[in-house]
């Protein structure tokens, strides 16, 4: 059985395993910060892929950015990470094959192949984090777009202006709403200028009213999103994953967003794999392409 | 060169012509007031389909609900057309094989097989009518989902319970606000309770103020909508069809909305086939479809 060394490549850290095409691992997963120069991650990359030569098939990146259709290279911009890093050239990295893939799209994936969304053709893996990401698949494979960017979770869903996205800069984006961030301003706007998304969790855990209403407005905004994916995407499931996932009422969210839409109903599922997605789909994608290769 | 009878039901008219590979007509598109029941609609297509036997290769049907993935049959509900016609058994009708697909899907093909969305592999047709319709293609296919119900326009875009959709029943939808529908609603809106949207577009060519203020908030409706279709799907272009699709500022819409998204920049362009896009892109479905199998 084919295995792969993948990396996860995030603004703090860069974690790594050996992964074979079931997901398995050979080893612990290794976690190293992230090195501050592009040039640095290269080195990382490079000497950890020699290091490992002997005993993988090739090389998987989970990385921030848009990455094109053939897997080498990052087509946008990459948020936090050392400038330059998007320029990598990936195939310089190690003599075996590499495989580049979006974390959105490598999380979503893994879901797909073998969690919440096995068996389906048709799934929207929703990560909620500081932001709000998609790894979309449409019968069976993944949705990239012209340039590797489908997928990116930014479009109004209010009026009024009554804030402006971190992540596009748009004003009343369904990201400032149902991120981590989101939550974190309703908990400003109903708890007061010093909370946080924490103190509306523990809030809830308590019976606060002010709580329960932040929590509620995030939540209404989570399920006007999933009422547009499953209208537009007529979905088997929609997966939720990333850190906020743990906190959605799920059994409540499926209800409310399942009355309203005009396609066939979607389950709700939480994710299965949690930090690990990344690494896992970017090497089951990597996998899959060395194997219809043969 | 292979032909095909080609239907395109709608609820007041059903034109039909027979149809070839390049979108060619053999002769006058005919139509047909609807029959009222659902018996006199087969019975309709079942008697063409015979009388033209010697000439055609297969039976194509652009009909509105959701299609199954297999083009055999209806699995949702129809709008405006008769009680029951949604259960019809299409491949009945006709000894020659029959392919039946949504009207916005089929719209969707024929502008990308042969209209303004040729060449690319990912588009967006934007049919704005009475309400509003998508036909999506992803990568070289079209999106239809788990049930064939994908690309449903329908989603929260605003909030405080403004406007009732008439399509889905959703509050705030964006069908409320950027179609036909939603230019009236903005025309009693700005310029009095007997006001509808011809009044909006002739106030526009006077240049009355109130009419412009209407155009102006349906239009920007409509860059919200772009805006998601273009971050979610990353297209090359999206092609506005529908009787509505004439009266949008091409420039200033794509200017506006490219501004605002994160994927690379995206074509705007007005359908190329009006009326007979149905007709055209279910022919040319079925075409392929017997094509491939040869």
């Amino acid at each position: 059985m084919k295995k792969v060394l993948s990396f996860d490549i995030g603004g703090t850290k860069i974690a790594y395993a050996v992964v074979d095409g079931e997901g398995r691992f050979s080893n612990e997963v290794i976690k190293v910060s992230t090195p501050k120069t592009a040039a640095g991650i290269a080195e990382l990359l490079k000497t950890t892929a020699k290091g490992l030569e002997a005993e993988i098939d090739g090389v998987a990146v989970s990385t921030a950015g848009a990455v094109n259709h053939e897997g080498t290279r990052i087509t946008s911009h990459t948020g936090n990470l050392p400038e330059g890093y998007n320029q990598t050239d990936f195939t310089a990295l190690s003599t075996r094959p590499v495989l580049v893939e979006n974390d959105a799209n490598s999380a979503g994936w893994a879901e797909f192949s073998l969690g919440a969304a096995k068996g389906c053709r048709n799934a929207v893996i929703l990560t909620l984090g500081t932001g709000v990401g998609a790894g979309i698949i449409v019968d069976g494979r993944l949705l990239k777009g012209k340039s590797g960017a489908a997928g990116e979770m930014h479009f109004p869903i209010d009026s009024g202006r009554k804030r402006i996205c971190n992540g596009c800069g748009m004003y009343d984006c369904f990201e400032s709403f149902a991120s981590g961030t989101g939550l974190n301003t309703n908990a400003r706007e109903y708890m007061g200028p010093e909370s946080t998304s924490y103190d509306v969790i523990r809030g809830l855990k308590e019976g606060d009213h002010q709580a329960r209403a932040a929590f509620d407005k995030w939540q209404d905004y989570l399920v006007k999103g999933l009422i547009m994916l499953a209208n537009i995407f007529d979905p088997e499931v929609i997966v939720l994953s990333g850190s906020m996932a743990k906190f959605v009422e799920y059994d409540k969210v499926n209800a409310a967003a399942n009355a309203k839409i005009l396609t066939q109903p979607f389950a709700l599922k939480e994710a299965v794999f949690e930090n690990n997605a990344g690494i896992i789909g970017a090497a089951l994608l990597l996998i899959d392409k060395l194997q219809n290769k043969k």
